[in-house]
Order: structure tokens, then sequence, then C-alpha cells
């Protein structure tokens, strides 16, 4: 689960002190121009994306529709390359037509909105 | 994942045939005005929600902000209502003050997204 927030270090004292999840890796994605916290509920994890820069994706995210939930990602067990192979195959529109660099060293890629019932969709791989 | 859209029966192929996950319940919850289908993944389950009549706030989502990811849920292991005098310890405002029924028959109250940065938070217990 991605969200976007405006600052980490405010969102942070509700995720481990009300919710109870502990903060495990925070890092920065020049890339995306996101700051990143990762806090992990059972299988799944929680990413926190902070915008560095006005102009990060995150930031406009924030801008036009608030602070909050901004994309969901699956973990694929046969590579993002074949996954985008399948998409491509069953006409799912992606926005990445290669895998790109994540945070924690991932390969992902994102489905396009459109072929998603408006949800932003990434896959990703270890 | 609590996943508004238009429609269930032109979401599920996307769920089913591209991701791969199995939708093992469909319900309408009258209270809620909106129809539910849900789909397990791992420990996570996607709920999708359909809109049952023009004045359901899953209906007023989509209309101002599009089909896409609407809320999160998290399971309480010690009971809703214990979970809801923590939140009111902790000055975390709620939108319920008092467990109500949900889909699949759990008791969930949800936390204000002025709380949560945003996001729309579900407590569940079954």
């Amino acid at each position: 689960m991605g969200i976007a927030v405006q600052s980490i270090e405010e969102a942070l004292p509700y995720y481990e002190q009300v919710l109870g999840f502990e903060c495990y890796n925070i890092e920065t994605v020049e890339d995306q121009k996101v700051r990143t916290a990762f806090l992990r509920v059972g299988e799944t994890k929680i990413e926190l994306l902070e915008p560095t820069s006005p102009d990060s994706t995150i930031a406009k995210f924030i801008e036009t529709r608030g602070q909050g939930i901004h994309h969901i990602a699956y973990k694929v067990e046969d590579g993002v390359a074949n996954a985008l192979a399948e998409c491509d195959e069953k006409g799912i529109r992606t926005i990445d037509k290669v895998p790109r660099g994540g945070a924690e060293g991932l390969h992902i890629a994102f489905l396009h909105p459109k072929a998603t019932q408006g949800v932003l969709t990434e896959l990703c791989e270890e």
C-alpha cells in the first residue's frame, strides 16, 4: 500500500503509536523524488511516500487529491517483465513498458489506471 | 482494501483473469447501500464496493473522485469497542463512536480521515 503524506515525521506517530506498526526502513528514491518509510503489517507493507520536490508526482497527487492512499502494489512471482508481457497479451494497458528500479531495490512497473478501474497498480519483484 | 467501482461485473474480469484472484463472496449491505465482492490475496482481502443507490457514500465518492481505492481496514485483535476507547484516549478522532455492522457480519468502525492523514481507515473484528 503506497500512501501519500505531506510529512513522514508527522504521519509516523499515528502508524507507530496508534496502529502499533513498526517502521523498519526510511529511504529516498531520487528518481521518483520521494522519501519513503516502510512499515510491516503481517504480509503487507505500508509505504509512506513524502515528496522531496514540488514537481514530484506525489506532490502533485497531494495538491489535487489531498493526502491519502496513492497506489497498491502486488509482488509477482514470475518476474515483472513476464507480467508486463502477459498484460500486453491480455490487452491491459501499462504505464511502464519495461521494469524500472523502485524503493528497496525492487524491480517495478505500473499498470495504467484506465485498465484497473482507477486503481494505480504497481507490480514488483525482489 | 476497499475499492470503489461502478460495476462489480465490469471490474471482476480484471481481478480474476488478469491478477488471478478468486472472488469468494458477493453480498449487499443494505445499510451502506453497496454491493460488495470479496477476493483474497494472501492474508489480505480486497472488497469491491459497488453503489446500489445514487445517494450511497460510494456513489458520491465515485462522482467526486472517480473509481479507485476507497479505504483500508485493519482487523483488531481485542475488539472494535476497545480500539475505539483507545483511540479516544490517544486523541484520535473517529467517525463511529460505537461499533456497527458491516459486510460479512463483521463489527466495524471508521476513524476520521483528519486523524489519519486522509486515509479513510476502518477497524473490524469478526
